[in-house]
């Protein structure tokens, strides 16, 4: 059986050598590899697989970290780019931040150690999850320069920066502080109150196309727009975001793990490192959303004992523990471990990056509640943009972000692509062959995932793997969107076919009444009654126009019937605060979630009735296209306004419900996704 | 700018809290995170994502392991696996082999250690290169169930075998040997003389679908075919895969590094971490391709002196000695640190799988000669199956592996496929929108990538990340084997409509002859001169086949043309070691490449002339259609041989240079890629 000799022996022809050395051989030659050598070997796991890539790495490592700390810190970021070419391959990176800085015995951990961090063991949504990012880098710059990077950092107003220069052992992945000497390891830097500055020189290739430093930083802007970036590129240009919105995202706050999805080993961990004494304690301290009820309901159905030490139950206890856990029902997270961007200002972000698109419609974004993967919290987001100058016959543009962070890599291997591609979006108007895959049309389709820890594919942090629970929640607002996309498309459709058909009707007919006159030498009829006749329809028309901090809305309506009508006109109108200022007609109901119902007074035949309000309070791009519904019609008469859907209370409420925390647990299930019958079909990539 | 208290601080009104106390209260978060602690919180990265794919990843890595052992120690791998079903979610897994063992101490390493192996630091063609994988398993297992893995081994024929029971602490990344207790940590196992066997209870779902156990066990036996392997799955249904193959892949080799790609950093490390006295030693000794010539004439053109101290040297003459090894003409790497299939053993591999289908044609594979990206050696090889009942209106299936293992998910995240993606197969006879996009036909085509160290974009190995230098040798190849799909496609083509036309023209002339002369009340009079005429071609048919180990090739040449023709036939068979037999007319000229050549006698019109000769020594599925080439005529003229290629002799040498080592440093470039070029078009995914 043995066809050659192992490696490292020495072979002797007739001489059988036996398995325990051929075994002790190659114990030889087992070794601990360090995480910064495995690294080293393997940077292109972390991002760094080529020189582009690479410089658009360390800008986003630095300025993620960046936006992290000036968050955490409550402080409004500023922050600087700049990118300068040494020679042919090397360029010397430098981000600035007003953040609060570093203590200087920190920096060396901070930046030369790889796993380290202060954000792993948290559970809260942040950038930075992992302790590798910016460390990474540096090992990146000293690999392909041999150069160490320079930390500067001011934590106090009135005292000079600490600076340092690090390098990174790789064979024990532990900091060298190589320099400076004092006394230069303090500057003075009198134009920052506080802040941190990085420099990295590192080998990169500068390109200014879709995948791009540029890139990334005009798209951190729309999902960060409390952030000021500044950014000087190798040319000498320099751009700038400025600051949107002046106040800063909700601080996330930290939670303890949630029950649900719980894995066995997990919760043992969990329950012999507790600091409580037993195990109802246990349940009430160390998980969120369980109740002395529940905890004592859960302790019942395990069989356990409520004194029982966490500490000292075995295997087979645990598992009843976590039996009765599973069986329980649970609300959903505390939403402020979140931060979603929000539909108000998704729908800013999305509209500043696309003025000159015009595209013709933005599809109301929708942010759906948090729901929990494995214990984690995560909340999806999506917006879809349609028309305008978007090329018609392309895959439609996917802009992917995970905790306010842009994604412009790996797309093909992201959950959030794939959760686009299994949708059918040929029953939302878009081409796409087959029902699945990316499809194709003149749209963008922006997706955002926030969590307490984003199931990345790799450390390079390009891509989110595909958890059915993600895809699950991404599918049900992308289908939202799809569906107002389609009532848009609709409308437009229609009212299309229905003005061409107006036109050649208005046209002819007279010509044919004239004509007919002539011939019977009669003066020619009035003709309103028969157009009406024949396009026996009620016609919608409305606008919104932006003036003095108001918008106005007009909604005309044009009773083209033989016959006198009567109906109930439904508006949406965004719920958040908003104040609803001189309607005429006075509507019978105006609810908190933005629903507007008027009962009009009969229009009679050929009559023109119209319907207008004003809104205060609103950011401009806010509110850019009503949404009209009437009841009381057949549908089939009417053109401009959808048939009030049966579930409309619903459908509403379904959007909004992320405003409050929900009332009963778990019980808001309207749309169930069987996330295990998914597995195989995500799998299936 | 203080726009909310920071984290962890008490917001007091009015007092403004200090940057030094935020930084402070920021830095204490600061902490080490052990890298056990990492993948237990994203075991996505580790493939752990779904319960499916932990049981396909778990298998995967026991399986590698154990083919890894047995191969470098010289043993034909036996393995089994076994699943069973524990409960609803928990299912055991049982890995053995009759691999070298491993000696007992170092057994809670080896599988209780994240980032511990032997295969790290050897620049060598494995499949495990990264020191995570079983470990990980044991660690999912862990988590998920609660238990330790169970690790029998044994190193000696008459010696029992060691037991242990391990853990993995992962605060610490440290084994804990949990049992069991002498002198139970001995067991007699005697149906082995050595053998590892490895037991794993983990939560999974067992599915049979494309993405399955069983699937990578078939692709792997295919890759693989000197492997016995047994499978029970978990409804007790056993398969087997019979070894195909009794020798073992040549033994991969270790290597120095190749100084092409080389990073400045690396180079540093190397040359301070060196054993040798100077400059020149350091090149010779510490890298491969380096000759005493060629060290003396880059230390010459850096500047520096041969008898230099690496380990005193600074930057700027590590950056002079980097820029005179860039500008120096290397060989490539030494051929025997890889171990490619070989086209040989692709065919055998895809024939084995494909043998329902029935495929029309099996493209001659592709193995390049190996090419190096930084500093790592790497060949590429691609086969392409073509026709049969695979289904025609659906993407082509495309078989991934990178060193002899199987990649079954990411699919769209891999260079391989981004490779196919981006040729443009309409030129070589499938269907593809736009000329890129994976494209549609009934084609499998399979791509194997053997390196030193595969790119993997992370540790779940799943998908090889978009190296320039790799994609642009892949690309090669499959254009390689396109070409040769279309010249089989030309021919079938041209074959099929000629034949239309002659079996129009053989049946209705006979008719119009008969009737005409019935009216006329003549004689029917021979046809096959006017046939001839009105075909006008010579018609070459050919066909193989193979009995008492030869292979028998005919090819019959039929003369349709009103006239005596006379050209040269041109044949290609396999070029390894084969014995050309009773050929008939003799060949004026048989080159060692494969390539025959013969000069034909005068064939008159109408005639049929026969050539045929025999191979021997050649497997049976190792030829099966001919390559036929006429010379000497008008190609418009002939039907069933493709004219010869102008490049003909430079394009069989293409094919076949992987077979010797190449004479001159790098100078068969025949196709430049420039792989800076491609960075952009790569990166944009």
């Amino acid at each position: 059986m043995l066809a050659y000799p192992p490696l490292g022996c020495t072979y002797t022809k007739g001489v059988s050598l036996s398995m325990t050395s051929m075994a002790e051989q190659l114990a030889k030659k087992q070794k601990e590899i360090s995480v910064s050598e495995f690294f080293e070997r393997n940077r292109q796991i972390l991002g760094f697989d080529s020189p582009t890539k690479a410089l658009l790495m360390a800008v986003k490592e630095a300025v993620d970290n960046s936006l992290d700390a000036c968050e955490e810190a409550g402080i409004l970021p500023d922050i600087s780019v700049k990118l300068e070419k040494v020679d042919d391959k090397e360029f010397k990176m430098t981000v600035e931040d007003n953040g609060p800085g570093i203590v200087p015995t920190m920096i060396p951990n901070v930046f030369g150690r790889l796993l380290f961090g202060s954000r792993f063991h948290a559970i809260r949504q942040s950038r930075g999850q992992q302790g590798i990012g910016i460390s990474a880098t540096v090992m990146y710059g000293q690999i392909t320069t041999g150069k160490p990077s320079r930390i500067t950092s001011k934590t106090e107003k009135d005292k000079p920066a600490a600076v340092k220069l690090i390098m990174i052992n790789t064979k024990h992945n532990t900091p060298d502080v190589v320099g400076p000497a004092p006394p230069n390891d303090y500057v003075m830097w009198d134009e920052k109150e506080h802040g941190t500055r990085v420099e990295i020189n590192l080998n990169g290739r500068y390109i200014a196309s879709k995948q791009s430093v540029y890139e990334y930083l005009r798209q951190t802007a729309i999902v960060n727009p409390h952030t000021n970036i500044s950014f000087v590129d190798p040319d000498g240009n320099s751009s700038t975001f400025t600051r949107a919105w002046d106040k800063l995202p909700p601080p996330t706050k930290e939670i303890r793990p949630h029950p649900e999805g719980l894995e066995l080993g997990t919760l043992m961990n969990l329950g012999r490192a507790t600091r409580v004494k037993n195990l109802k304690e246990f349940l009430k301290t160390d998980f969120c959303r369980i109740s002395d009820r529940l905890a004592k309901e859960i302790v019942e159905r395990s069989g356990l004992r409520e004194t029982a030490k966490t500490t000292q139950m075995d295997l087979d206890q645990y598992k009843a523990l976590l039996g009765a856990m599973q069986s329980a029902k649970y609300l959903p997270p505390p939403t402020d471990c979140l931060s979603p961007i929000g539909e108000a200002l998704i729908r800013k972000g999305l509209k500043n990056v696309l003025d000159d698109m015009r595209p013709e419609f933005y599809s109301p974004p929708v942010t759906r509640s948090p729901r929990v993967y494995s214990g984690n919290p995560f909340q999806a987001e999506v917006g879809i943009v349609y028309g305008g100058n978007l090329p018609a016959d392309q895959p439609v543009t996917i802009l992917r972000f995970a905790n306010r962070v842009p994604l412009l890599y790996q797309q093909g291997a992201c959950v959030l692509t794939k959760s686009v591609e299994s949708v059918d979006w040929r029953r939302y108007g878009l081409e796409q062959r087959g029902g699945s895959g990316i499809p194709f049309g003149p749209a963008i389709i922006m997706v955002h995932v926030a969590s307490t820890k984003v199931p990345f594919t790799s450390e390079a942090k390009e891509a989110v793997a595909s958890i059915p629970e993600i895809q699950g929640e991404i599918e049900l607002a992308l289908r939202e969107c799809g569906r107002r996309l389609k009532v848009h498309l609709n409308k437009k459709d229609t009212k299309v076919r229905t003005k061409a058909k107006f036109e050649i009707v208005q046209e002819i007919l007279p010509l044919i009444a004239e004509k007919s006159a002539k011939i019977v030498k009669k003066p020619v009829p009035p003709l309103s009654g028969t157009i009406t006749k024949i396009m026996n329809v009620v016609w919608v028309d409305d606008s919104v126009t932006y003036e003095k901090k108001r918008h106005r809305v007009k909604v005309d309506i044009y009773n083209y019937t033989p016959k006198q009508t009567r109906f109930n006109l439904h508006a949406v109108v965004p719920a958040s605060s908003i104040e609803l200022l001189r309607a005429e007609p006075r509507p019978v109901e105006v609810k908190e979630d933005g629903k507007i119902t008027w009962e009009l007074r009969p229009i009679r035949s050929t009559e023109k009735f119209t319907v207008a309000f004003e809104l205060e309070g609103l950011e401009p791009e806010l509110y850019d296209e009503n949404e009209l519904y009437a009841s009381g019609i057949d549908p089939s008469m009417i053109i401009g306004a959808d048939p009030l859907p049966g579930d409309w209370d619903v459908a509403r409420l379904k959007v909004t419900e992320m405003q409050a925390e929900p009332a009963a647990p778990a019980e808001e299930e309207e749309e169930e996704v069987d996330y295990d019958e998914q597995t195989e079909a995500l799998n299936d990539d």
